[in-house]
C-alpha cells in the first residue's frame, strides 16, 4: 500500500519494504489517446512534466495513430514500489524475450535488454554507462509500449540484469546446467543477456514518482505517442535543411565573406553559416555582444542574406561581467559560477526574459538562429566545467536536477524569441532530455567517433531528439569524404570548419590546414564532396516531407531499423543502418570500410542512384565500395519528391520537385507543401501531395489542404520519372 | 546552526541554506593524538566507523610519530554544512595551492587538486572519474593533514573545482584578462588548475556525518595516523613476502606437482602457489568445496607444504546452491543475486559464523590463505554482475552502502579464521576501502594497462591499501620483463598463469601459450625472470622491516614520492616511481621506453645494484637500459638488511640477512626479527636491530626487544658489506 509515509522514517533506518500498490488509490489515468499515468509515492516537484513549456499535442494528432488495441498497462499489482533513504525503487514486468531501446542519445550501445544505464548528464561519455548530452528517461520496446518515468534526477534503469533470491536454483541451471565447466575467458564469463524479470528504476532523492505508459500497438505508435505528449515533432524552415558550414573562430567579417565567396565560386551548396566564438567581445563565458572583427554587424548581416545564407551565431548560456545584462540576470542565476560564468536559471520566468530579450536584439542584428553550447556538464574533466550538481538555483532546482532540465529549457527561451517572430528556425544544442521533441534543435558533439556518431543518430529518434554527426576534420581524405555522405544524410548536414581556417576539402589534416598547406587531391575531393551536398539538395523535398510527418504525427525522421521491424530480431543489432522518412533505407560506410554487410529488411530494396533492386530479410554483401557511392537504398513501390539536380536553395527561386518512381509495377509517395518559413502551417496552410502510381494507370496526384496565394512559393512541381535498372 | 530539522521537511522543496555552525554544538573533538571528529548534522548509523571490527591503534603508536603540532584543525566557522534532499553537502577550505591526493585506489590520476572524483565501487574504471575496487573518502593534503569522511555512500568530492558567484570578476580577471583571445585547442580550454576556494564533499541520501582531521605535522604522518586510527598497519608471514604463482585454472592435483617439480628443476624461487576456480565443484556462484580434480585435498596440500610452498585458495562470496552451508546462510544475504549466488550478509555476525566456519574447514584441509575475487562491482558490464544498489541486506545497509563496505568485512570474515589459529596470513582481494590498513590482504585486477598499475601502486598508500601490478600474459617479452621487474618491488611479488597452461617465460602469447607453442628465446627470458625473482629474496628482509614498521607506526612501507616530500613540486606528477620502506625508490620502465627522465628527490642517491651515486633535487636521464636493468635506487647513507644471493625461502632454512652500506662515509639502517609467522609479536615477542657504521668507527650494532628461544629462527646475521662505485 503507498501510505503517505511519515517523514521522520525518512531520517532513521528504517527501509519501507515492498509495498503492494493499493488499486484504489494507485490506477492507471489516461492522460491522453493510448498514454496512462500513475502515481507511486509523493512524486517531486520539480519534473520534466511540472516545469514543462509545451503542451501535448492535441487529440486529432493521436488519432493518425493505428489504434492502441489495449485496455490498461501492466496490472497494478504486477508493478512494485519501495522508498528507501535514497530515493526510491520501483519494478516492472520485464519479458527477458523483449528488446529495449532508447533512453535518450546514447553513443555506446544500441539494445539495452540486460543491461544497466545510468542516466547522468555528461559530455564526454566514453563508456557504456548511460553517461550523455541528452539522457532521457524513455524506453521502448519490441513489444510494442514505450514507458516515460517523470523525474529530473540521475535515474538507473536496470533491464533483467539481476534476479531475486527465489530464483536461485533457475539461475544456476540455466546458467550452468549439471556440470559447470571451467571458463577462463572473460567473453564467455561476461556473455551478454538478460537473467532478470523485472526492469528495475532506482531514482535517488525522490519519494516517489509519475510514470507514463505509451501504448503502440507496434514500437514505432509508441515512439509517436510520447513524441505527441511530448508537444508534437516539428517542422524547419526549408533553409535548415540545406548544409550547413561553421566558420572558423578566428574569422572576421571579412575572412567569412571571402569564405562564402569561395563557396558560391565553387559552386559548393550551403545554405547556413555558422559564426564560432569569435563574433563575441568575451567568450567562455559570453558577453553576447559583437565584437570589432564585426564592425557593423547589420551591414554584415544583410550581405550575407543578400547572398541566400542564413546566419547561425555560436554562444553557451554562462554570462561574463561584459554582457549588458549581466547585472540584471545575476539574482537570477545559480549560486556557483558555471564555466566562470554566471548561469542563468531557465526554470525562472524572469531569467528567461532577460537573457531573451537580448537575443530579440541580436535576431534583429540579423541571427537566425543559434548554436547553443556547453549545457550539459564536463564534471570529471581536469577542468571541471559547468555547475556542480550541489547548485541551488533561484527556482528551487539543484544542480542535478538542472543539468537534466538546462539543454531543454535553454532551447525553449530561444525558441520562444522565433515563435514571438512567427518564424520557424533549426538550430543546434549540445544538450537536451525528456519532452524535446517539438524543440527544433540538432544535437552534436565534441565527440569525434565516427560509429559513436552514427549510433547516436540511430538511437537518437526513440526519444524523439535528432543528433548530426558533424564534420570537422578528417584522419584521412576516404574518412571525410565517408563523414560527409553520412552527414548528408542525417537531421542536419554540417560541415563545422571551427578550429580550421581552410575548408577540410582543402587539407584534412588539421595542423597542416592551421598552417594553409593543402593538399594535392583537394581539387578532386572538392568534386567529390560537391556532389554529396548536391544530393542533399536533391533530397530536400523528401527530407521536409518527412519532417511534416514528424510535425503532424510524430514520426521520428531518422530511425532505427528496429522501430519499423521490432518483430524481425535481426535488426535489433543494427546501430550502424538507420531509416529516412518513410523509404529510405542509409547504411554510411566508416573509412577502411571497403566492404559492407547490410541488413536490408523483409521486401524488395533498391540502390538509391541506379534502381537496383535486392531481396531484403537478409544480410546483403558490398564488395569493394568506391568512394565515390554511398549505400543508400529506397523501398521498392516508393514515390520519392525530390529537387531536380543541381539545385542550390537561396530562399529566392523556388525547387522543382519531380516525383522519382521506383517500381516497375505500382508505387506510392507524398510530398509536403507550405511557405517554408513561417508558422501559418500550424493553423493549415499547407498542401499534402498524395501519388499513386502504377504501370497499368500511370501517374496519380491528389491534394489536401491548401496555401495562400500571393506568397513565395518554394517549391514547383515537375514531371515524374521512373528509376529502375 | 545545525538544527534538528522536521524531517517532513525533507519531502518538501525546502533547502535549508548554507548553515553556520554552531560552536557550541559542533566541535572537534580530540578521539586519539592528533585526530580530531566533528558531527555534522545527523549521520547515517551504517558507516566504515558505525561498522568497524578493529580498533584504532594504541596511543603509544601514535607517539611514534612526530608531534602534530596544532591545537586545533578548520576553524569550524570555516566549515559549511548543509542538508538537501539529495542528501548532504559540506565545504572545508581550499588553499588554491595545496596538493591534494588519496581517495584509495585510483588508478587514472594521482594530483587530485582541481578534480571532481565520485567514490563509486567498480572493477572497470576506464576514465578518471573516482570509480575504483577500493574507493577511500579519505584525502591528504602537502599542507599535513588528512581528512576522513565517514560514509559508506558514493560521495562527490570537488578539490577547488567551482567557485562562487560572489568570486565572479576574480575569476574572469584570472582567467582571461582584459584582453581575451580566441581559444581553439580543447587543450587550451580545459587545463587543469583549480579555479576555487573550497574542498566540497556531497554525499547521497545521508542527513549527516562525521568527519575525522588527521593532523600531520606532515603529509607522511597524517597519513601514518590514519593508518594507526584504521587499526595499525599488518606484518605478513615471511612466506608471503617470497615470490608467487598462480596455477591454470584447468589445472588438477596432478599438473599444480609438475609445475612445481619444473619450478624447483629450473630453480625459479616461488613460495606460494595460488589454485584458480577450478580447485571448486561450482564457481561463480561457489561450493566452496574440492572438485574431483583434487580427490585427496589433505594429501595433495601436505605434498605442497613438503615441498615448501604456501596454498591459496581463490573464491568468490558469492553462494552456489551446492555450498553445504547455501540453506544455512539463505536467511542472512541479500534479497538480490549476486553473479548468480547467494550474497552473504558480512555485517551480519551470523552471515559471518556461518561462512567462517566452512572456512575453518578449508583451513584444516591446508589452505594457507584465500583469494578474494569479485568483490567489488561490475554493474556497468554488458553482463551487470554483483548485487545492485537497491539490494536490501538484513542488517539495514543497501547496496551501495553495502558495495562500499562488502570488500572490507569480506576480508575481516576471514581474517578472523587465522587470527582464532594465532597465525598470520598475506592474502589477495579485489575490493577494499575504508579503515582497511589492518587487514592483511593486497589488491589487484583484471585490468591490465602496465603504466595504470603503476599508479596504483603508487596512490594505494595514501590511504592504507596495497597493490599488486600481478603480471598474467604480455605482448611482448619486453613487456614481460618489465612488468617482472615491477611486480617484484611490489607489496606481492605476482605471476598469475589462471588462464595459461604454461608459465608466462615459456610463451607471453596467450593464444600460443594455450596451444603449448614455445618461445625460442624462453630458456634465456626464464634466466632473466629468475634473477628478478632472485633479487625479491634478496630484498625480503629489507620489505620484511618495511611492513614491520608499517605495523608499529603506520608508515605505508610502499609510497609515492610526495609523501615524503610535499614541499618539492616535482614530486606531485610523479606516479611512474615509488618509494619503498625507508631508502628504496623504484623507477619501473614500460615495454618499449628504452630512455627514462627519473626524478631523484633532494640528496645523494645510489644505483642499487652497483653503488653508483646520483645527485637528486633533479631529473636525472637514463638512456638504453638493457633489458636486464632496474632502475632502483637506494638513499646515500643507508644500511640495507639484504639476505645472501640464490636463497630460496621455504620455512626451513634460516636466511642469512646481510647488512648493506650504501655509503663512503656513515650511514644507518635497521632490520625487524621475529618468528616470521605467528602473532607473538604482537606481544612483544621481537628484535629491532639497529645499525650504524661510520668510515671511521666502523659497524655498529644495537637491538631492542627479545625472542622466545627455542623456537624456528628463520633469520641469521651475516657480516655487512659496503656498496659503493
Amino acid at each position: 500500500m503507498i501510505s503517505n509515509v511519515d517523514c521522520h522514517e525518512l531520517a532513521g533506518l528504517v527501509d519501507f519494504g515492498k509495498e503492494t500498490l493499493d488499486p484504489a488509490r494507485s490506477v492507471w489515468t489516461l492522460v491522453a489517446p493510448g498514454v496512462w499515468k500513475i502515481t507511486l509515492g509523493k512524486p517531486e516537484e520539480i519534473t520534466p512534466v511540472s516545469v514543462r513549456c509545451s503542451n501535448s499535442a492535441k487529440q486529432e494528432a493521436y488519432h493518425l495513430l493505428p489504434e492502441w488495441g489495449m485496455q490498461v498497462p501492466f496490472e497494478v499489482e504486477k508493478i512494485n514500489f519501495r522508498r528507501h533513504r535514497r530515493g526510491c525503487t520501483l519494478e516492472l514486468p520485464y519479458d527477458r524475450s523483449e528488446g529495449i531501446f532508447g533512453l535518450g542519445l546514447q553513443l555506446k550501445s544500441h539494445l539495452q535488454s540486460g543491461k544497466k544505464k545510468q542516466l547522468r548528464v555528461n559530455a564526454d561519455p566514453t563508456v557504456d554507462t548511460g553517461d550523455s548530452h541528452a539522457p532521457v528517461p524513455f524506453f521502448v520496446s519490441t513489444h510494442g509500449y514505450g514507458i516515460f518515468v517523470d523525474t529530473a534526477r540521475y535515474a538507473s534503469f536496470y533491464f533483467g540484469t539481476h534476479a531475486k533470491v527465489e530464483e536461485l536454483k533457475r539461475r544456476v541451471d540455466e546458467k550452468w546446467g549439471s556440470n559447470p565447466v571451467p571458463h577462463t575467458s572473460t567473453e564467455e564469463l561476461y556473455a551478454a543477456h538478460s537473467i532478470g524479470n523485472t526492469t528495475v528504476i532506482d531514482i535517488p532523492a525522490a519519494a516517489g514518482v509519475d510514470i507514463y505508459f505509451f501504448a503502440g500497438p507496434d514500437m514505432k505508435s509508441a515512439v509517436s505517442r510520447y513524441v505527441l505528449f511530448s508537444g508534437g515533432g516539428f517542422l524547419p524552415p526549408i533553409w535548415g535543411l540545406g548544409n550547413w558550414y561553421r566558420a572558423c573562430g578566428t574569422h572576421n567579417a571579412r575572412d567569412v565573406l571571402n569564405l562564402v565567396r569561395q563557396f558560391q565560386k565553387d559552386k559548393m551548396p550551403f545554405s547556413v553559416i555558422g559564426l564560432e566564438p569569435g563574433w563575441h567581445t568575451h567568450f567562455y563565458p559570453n558577453s553576447f555582444v559583437w565584437s570589432e572583427r564585426f564592425p557593423d554587424p547589420r551591414k554584415f548581416t544583410e550581405d550575407m542574406h543578400e547572398r541566400g545564407y542564413r546566419l547561425n551565431l555560436w554562444e553557451n548560456a554562462f554570462v561574463h561581467p561584459a554582457a549588458p545584462f549581466a547585472e540584471e540576470i545575476k539574482p537570477f542565476c545559480g549560486d556557483e559560477l558555471s564555466t566562470d560564468g554566471l548561469a542563468p536559471d531557465f526554470l525562472d520566468p524572469r531569467a528567461k526574459k532577460i537573457f531573451s530579450d537580448h537575443h530579440d536584439q541580436l535576431i534583429k542584428d540579423g541571427a537566425d538562429g543559434f548554436k547553443l553550447d556547453e549545457c550539459d556538464n564536463g564534471d570529471f574533466l581536469p577542468f571541471a566545467w559547468s555547475f556542480p550538481e550541489h547548485t541551488q538555483f533561484p527556482s528551487g532546482a539543484d544542480g542535478e536536477q538542472m543539468h537534466s532540465l538546462y539543454g531543454v529549457h535553454y532551447q525553449h527561451t530561444l525558441a520562444e524569441n522565433f515563435q514571438r517572430l512567427g518564424r520557424r528556425q533549426y538550430d543546434l544544442v549540445r544538450s537536451s532530455g525528456a519532452l524535446a521533441a517539438p524543440l527544433p534543435y540538432v544535437l552534436y558533439s565534441d565527440l569525434y567517433g565516427h560509429d559513436d556518431f552514427i549510433r547516436g543518430l540511430v538511437n537518437a529518434g526513440f526519444s524523439g531528439l535528432l543528433w548530426t554527426p558533424e564534420v570537422r576534420h578528417a584522419d584521412s581524405i576516404e574518412d571525410l569524404v565517408r563523414r560527409v555522405q553520412c552527414v548528408a544524410l542525417s537531421p542536419l548536414s554540417l560541415i563545422n570548419g571551427w578550429y580550421i581556417p581552410n575548408p577540410p576539402w582543402k587539407q584534412v589534416e588539421r595542423s597542416l590546414n592551421e598552417m594553409n598547406i593543402f593538399m594535392a587531391e583537394s581539387e578532386e575531393i572538392s568534386g567529390l564532396l560537391r556532389g554529396v551536398l548536391n544530393l542533399r539538395m536533391r533530397l530536400l523535398p523528401y527530407l521536409y516531407t518527412a519532417f511534416a510527418t514528424y510535425a503532424r504525427e510524430g514520426t521520428p525522421p531518422f530511425r532505427a531499423l528496429v522501430m519499423d521491424y521490432p518483430g524481425d530480431r535481426n535488426t535489433w543489432r543494427c546501430d550502424r543502418q538507420f531509416l529516412v522518412g518513410h523509404d529510405l533505407l542509409m547504411a554510411p560506410l566508416l573509412a577502411n570500410e571497403k566492404n559492407l554487410d547490410v541488413y536490408l529488411p523483409q521486401g524488395v530494396w533498391r540502390n538509391f542512384f541506379t534502381g537496383k533492386s535486392y531481396q531484403g530479410g537478409e544480410k546483403v554483401h558490398f564488395a569493394d565500395v568506391p568512394l565515390s557511392e554511398m549505400l543508400l537504398f529506397v523501398r521498392d513501390g516508393a514515390i520519392l519528391p525530390l529537387a531536380s539536380p543541381g539545385y542550390a536553395f537561396d530562399g529566392k527561386k523556388p525547387i522543382q520537385v519531380v516525383p522519382h518512381i521506383y517500381s516497375e509495377t505500382k508505387a506510392k509517395g507524398c510530398f509536403y507543401d507550405d511557405d517554408g518559413n513561417s508558422l501559418s502551417y500550424l493553423s493549415g496552410e499547407c498542401v499534402w501531395h498524395d501519388w499513386r502510381w502504377s504501370s497499368s494507370t500511370g501517374f496519380q496526384k491528389m491534394t489536401r489542404g491548401c496555401k495562400k496565394s500571393g506568397a513565395f512559393q518554394p517549391f514547383v512541381l515537375g514531371e515524374p520519372v521512373q528509376v529502375v535498372s
